[in-house]
């Protein structure tokens, strides 16, 4: 059985290169010290993101195929909330040395895929390979603007709406079916489970959401209300979140969400569900804000809006204030 | 005593932030999905680089801040190697909970020093914080080739100088000091142990090299013996490095080889000094070819000759084939 120990990484890396697509923005692509990339709108977006072993994911759970369409996933939605296109991303891998060529291949299978259904043009146009005692993948992704403003954190405004493109709660839904050990409901449900394991964020809105005259917008991959709290605070405003305009995510899941409250003691089907929607961000769902008379693109759903700073309380569920409850990479 | 986990990653991360350097390149800085830089000159150059605790580095050989210093050295080396002005870099750290704020900072530290140092106008503007088992540090640096055509691999023809902008050896000396166990040893040439930590690549001697018309370039990261076989693959020539002209290198490393030849069933100084010149990497040295009539900058010395490709024998030492030896990054 191969390992990359056993070809070692230039070999390793040989494979793993011969898998991926080819991009439209790359002058040089792998094979030097520096790939070379287009950036002829005179600028680049630029953001890392990190996933670990037995933090963010669990091999048990995640193929290496599913991990590599993470890894693009997720960072490629934060070029997205930036109002860019995503162009190319450099991908590197820390791995056991026992870890087989096979599982890297897979690996590689998920990087191509990802691009090519998520973000068409885009591509991997570089790594790194490097052994360690757990799987930590290090993605770096950047995007053009297109001679767009980038849209930021903090331009919401009062009075503006607040809008939300893609899924909330269903990643989340997956990740506590798979914690349940409840195979029967992991299967049933096993659509949350596959976005927990490959998330689909909604990627042209996001330069959808910035011709349309977004005034703030960020990819929610802490939670909706941890995330919503981020506008408020870079914007110096409160963000009143319209629980009724939450009920389509909750419903959707109320399926699992009984499936799990079946155990004694677990919350009810109900608190189960808003809790993912409000909580849950690995959806990587993007959340913006409009000018009140814009026209929301197709992608986005209305869920709240901007109103005047309300002191302590910079986001509101209706009437009542909610805590920034979400996911910190560090502290769980 | 805080910690990364007492404090959280955004409290973590806004303490790192505020300790770096503000650089000329960016339009968007820390604190969005993603930040926006500059690319005046329609392109960009990127590369990522991953050090690997107990793998690359021990934490009892190296200070947070010498980490720091040499994630930045050694990436900005590869930009360097492309012709290219290291502009801006992302850095995704993972560490265990338990690591206190103050390595933190001092990691930060060095990556500003090191930018200061060695590419003034250079700046971390992103990163990522994540928990772990052991210390990972993800680096991916970007730069500006200014209108040039970069420098790659490829280019070098029989006829061509070699030659070397940089020091070799004093790195690997240093490690093996440090691996020596040899206190007095390590004491006596702190000089080549701070190599090791926080080495000084020849940055400027990148864009000189393009200037002077180098053929081809690279970052020596694994080794002269095996980073001079990457030009010959490449460039499907044979590059013959002269003996002679690595005596100079060896020189400087020869009180430190007898100091570790004490031992018995050592190697000679003489091959101490050797083999580090030949196989030691983390000096990031630059290696470049230059057309028989360039007039080589400063920073280069000429240590051989590209001539027609002998089968079988990439690089020769003299008249002597070498072997590719050098440093694996997951064979070791």
């Amino acid at each position: 059985m191969e390992t990359i120990a056993s070809i070692g990484e230039s070999e390793s890396l040989r494979r793993t290169i011969s898998r991926l697509n080819k991009g439209e923005h790359e002058l040089v692509g792998p094979g030097d010290d520096a790939a070379v990339i287009k950036a002829e709108s005179g600028s680049f977006v630029v953001t890392t993101d990190t996933l670990v072993q037995d933090h963010d994911f669990r091999l048990d759970w995640s193929l290496a195929y599913d991990l590599g369409w993470k890894s693009i996933a997720s960072n490629i939605a934060d070029v997205a909330a930036m109002g860019a296109v995503p162009t190319v991303l450099v991908v590197a891998l820390v791995a056991p040395k026992t870890t087989e060529i096979s599982w890297l291949e897979s690996f590689a299978d998920g990087l191509r895929e990802a691009c090519l259904a998520l973000a068409p043009g885009c591509a991997v146009v570089g790594g790194d390979l490097a052994s360690g005692e757990q799987v930590v993948i290090a993605v770096t992704a950047h995007g053009d603007l297109q001679g767009r403003q980038p849209v930021l954190r903090s331009g919401a405004k009062p009075g503006d709406i607040l809008a939300v493109a893609g899924t909330l709660g269903r990643a989340a839904c997956g990740l506590e079916l798979l914690f349940s050990g409840n195979t029967d409901g992991a299967n049933a449900y096993d659509d949350w489970v596959n976005v927990q394991r490959r998330p689909q964020p909604p990627i042209a809105a996001g330069v959808a959401a910035s011709e349309a005259g977004a005034t703030a917008m960020l990819d929610v991959s802490d939670g909706l209300a941890k995330d919503a709290s981020r506008i408020a605070a870079a914007s110096a405003v409160t963000v009143q979140i319209d629980p009724l305009q939450l009920q389509g995510f909750e419903a959707v899941l109320e399926g699992a969400a009984q499936a799990l409250a079946i155990k004694p003691a677990a919350k009810t089907a109900d608190e189960y569900g808003r809790a993912w929607v409000l909580t849950g961000g690995e959806d990587h769902a993007l959340l913006a804000t409009f000018p009140a008379d814009a026209t929301l693109p197709r992608a986005f759903k209305r869920i709240g809006v901007v109103i005047d700073a309300v002191p302590g309380a910079p986001v509101l569920l209706g009437q009542q204030p909610i805590g920034a409850g979400g996911w910190d990479s560090v502290t769980g």
